[in-house]
């Protein structure tokens, strides 16, 4: 660790709307987020939904004076859409595939083609090492009845653990990205929870920006007004995370949000509004005091967390007996598509059923047939083999879950003591939470 | 840290060939398999190719008493085929999917069915934090002329960067596997010097096997003779890999394989040999001299790492420049499809073609021309969409390679002097290597 004054790091975070042909002004609103961004002079920039590679080879040209040093994670058909440009040198990228990410016959919904990821970059800040995070899920598409909520959690719950298993050496963490989930989804409780990483919007000294954080709001243009009319004036699903270490301490200054509007133009920068925060990074000067505090922090979370991963494996338990329906389906109507194709074989190969002119079975129905079996037997084996690869995935993550929360109960029970006490410190009748007092 | 004794860690690694119905006296081999491990009493027990969870669930029964833990890493449509056996706690399991691993119309081969990964599960021992690690990559089905060689490299990047990623809190790295690589090829240099794992078999202070260590031998029964016959007596394709921290110093005490047969039994337990390696873990009493060396010794491999970098990048390029142009050929192939189905669809609509009994164009031809043209074009879609993800995958890696190799050399600027001097120090002819000379 080279510094021991405070320094500062301004992030932004964006979904660029970035699906060239189908959103609205695309070729515009890029060259206005380029403007955007060399006039703010972020020190890095998270961006999602950059789906042609050529709008991120256009920002790199553009932005190259100001954010020397950018990332552009490839990953699915058409990319994972996310990008990072950083005015310090990127010494390491990786990047995880979630396994599961919606069905590619919805295309339509598109989420399958994109290869959803969450990418890592290495940063050295002044002798810290930066472990930052960018990462999309899954869209829902209705709240109500949301048929990807299995994939979504599986999705936090994947990267909740490439978030924990490699951020161990990290000085600081930063997280950024669209996560699709509400503040207190269940996705959303599990990340924070178990990665301990804070919320910018809850820990910020100062906000400017939408009412209550929102950046996916009534107010945007592009945004669809009746899916957003239930829940006021629009939801915050755009985040930025972060985390301080044992050696350095990292405060939220100040967070702020684009408002649906862009100044001098007719339109914003994205379907989505842009978070933007500025962090402190201090380290600290007697590391070992505050590894206890940051252990038993996580502690006497405990509950809490076993709570929501038996939650969690609901949910998965669920997607599992969908996707096992499903192939069952498949398997079934596979099977029928089968006999029928042999049944029609035995017709051409019986001579009382032959094809002739004169024939009792129409030729071209014949024919016609022919290639719907055919047809529905080379799809339904393409969803059987999918459906499986579903059914793997999530009955792996349960099993996850299940060693996980395993793990947490035991270590639960190693510290009921110190748990119970905390959870007595917390409640707020019994006791003021701002008083200093230590023999609380 | 808990200890100051050493402690003895004995590992076990084996491809146990667990194909259901296709591979040999499967059920009579994980019997034996059973027998052997619940004898030999290891500490840890890394499987691969157990295909079939039923025969998962039979070890995990049969073995329960002896390996009070265990785990089973699903993916893809039929498993990873790796499982973890244990007689300390595990704490946490994570697996990584690779993005690419062979065809899914190679089903011969199969291993795309197999959704290979990396596995990772984390053990407590004595207080030491102990991350292992069990994989196996694509097969070799030809050496002269291997086309899932850029698949094996990215596999192996990938694995490089998960474990890098992913034990950085680590005090003890475990690896074990089948990589399907020999021990100079490529990935596996590319794995043992990024990641600094040493190699048990070269590190060993006492070995009983096959000779070399070989795992691969021409003497198993299972094994296709003819395959082997140009490699003498076999290859050396699964290993036990181990690393130290700067708290904890890891030996490799002794190593053995199996030797192509099983006591007692007129078959050996796989067509692979089995590898057992005994560590000795020793907790450091001065971890920050060791530190030191540790980075330095990192630091001397650097120009070997960058040239195996560049070298996995050529590689990768090429695979680039093969996928590219399967796409190109199935794009091709789609639009002539299409065209021919366009073709058909013209001639039906125009009434001088009219499909009457006195047709110049028969009926029969006709469909059956049609359902060709629409197998074409679904299954050339399919594979666009295939090689699509292939390209992303491939441009991916070569993307990341590509920073790592800036990253490296920047530091190799940083410090040409300690090189050089570490270089001349390692001259064979100047300078005898055992000597203690802190000058040299």
């Amino acid at each position: 660790m080279s510094t021991s004054t405070p320094v500062r790091l301004r992030i932004f975070s964006l979904n660029c709307w970035g699906i060239r042909y189908l959103s609205k002004h695309c070729v515009q609103r890029f060259a206005m987020i380029r403007d955007h961004l060399n006039r703010e002079q972020h020190d890095l920039v998270l961006l999602q939904e950059i789906w042609c590679e050529k709008d991120y080879l256009f920002l790199k040209r553009e932005l190259g004076n100001t954010y020397r040093y950018s990332h552009y994670f490839k990953s699915g058909v058409i990319g994972s859409g996310l990008a990072v440009f950083s005015t310090h040198k990127i010494h390491d990228a990786f990047l995880y595939r979630y396994s599961l990410n919606g069905y590619p016959y919805m295309a339509h919904h598109g989420d399958w083609f994109g290869g959803k990821a969450v990418g890592k970059v290495l940063l050295n800040i002044s002798g810290m090492n930066v472990h930052v995070y960018v990462t999309h899920l899954h869209a829902e598409y209705c709240r109500k009845c949301d048929s990807y909520l299995p994939h979504r959690v599986v999705q936090s719950w994947e990267l909740q653990q490439f978030i924990r298993h490699t951020s161990e050496g990290a000085d600081v963490v930063v997280f950024g990205g669209d996560l699709n989930m509400h503040p207190e989804d269940l996705g959303n409780r599990l990340l924070r929870t178990y990665t301990g990483l804070k919320d910018c919007f809850t820990e910020t000294e100062k906000f400017d920006g939408c009412e209550g954080g929102l950046t996916h709001i009534i107010d945007n243009p592009f945004t669809n007004k009746q899916d957003l009319a239930r829940f006021g004036r629009g939801i915050r699903i755009d985040y930025i995370l972060f985390k301080g270490s044992e050696r350095v301490d990292v405060k939220c200054e100040s967070l702020s949000t684009t408002t649906g509007t862009a100044a001098g133009h007719p339109f914003p920068l994205s379907d989505h509004e842009a978070v933007s925060a500025e962090l402190q990074l201090c380290v600290r000067k007697m590391p070992s005091r505050e590894e206890d505090k940051h252990n038993s922090s996580a502690t006497d979370q405990l509950p809490d967390l076993i709570n929501i991963i038996t939650e969690a494996r609901t949910e998965v338990k669920v997607g599992v007996h969908c996707a096992e329906r499903m192939r069952y389906t498949a398997a079934r109507t596979g099977a029928m598509g089968l006999a029928l194709l042999l049944l029609e074989l035995a017709i051409a190969a019986v001579p009382c059923f032959s094809l002739g002119t004169d024939q009792p079975f129409p030729k071209a129905s014949f024919y016609l047939l022919g290639v719907l079996c055919f047809t529905i037997l080379l799809s339904t084996t393409l969803l059987y083999v999918f459906y499986s690869i579903e059914v793997k995935a999530l009955q792996g993550a349960e099993d996850q879950m299940r060693l996980a929360m395993s793990s947490l109960q035991e270590r639960l029970k190693e510290c009921p003591r110190s748990i119970s006490q905390d959870l007595k410190r917390k409640e707020p009748d019994s006791q003021d939470l701002r008083s200093p007092d230590p023999d609380a």
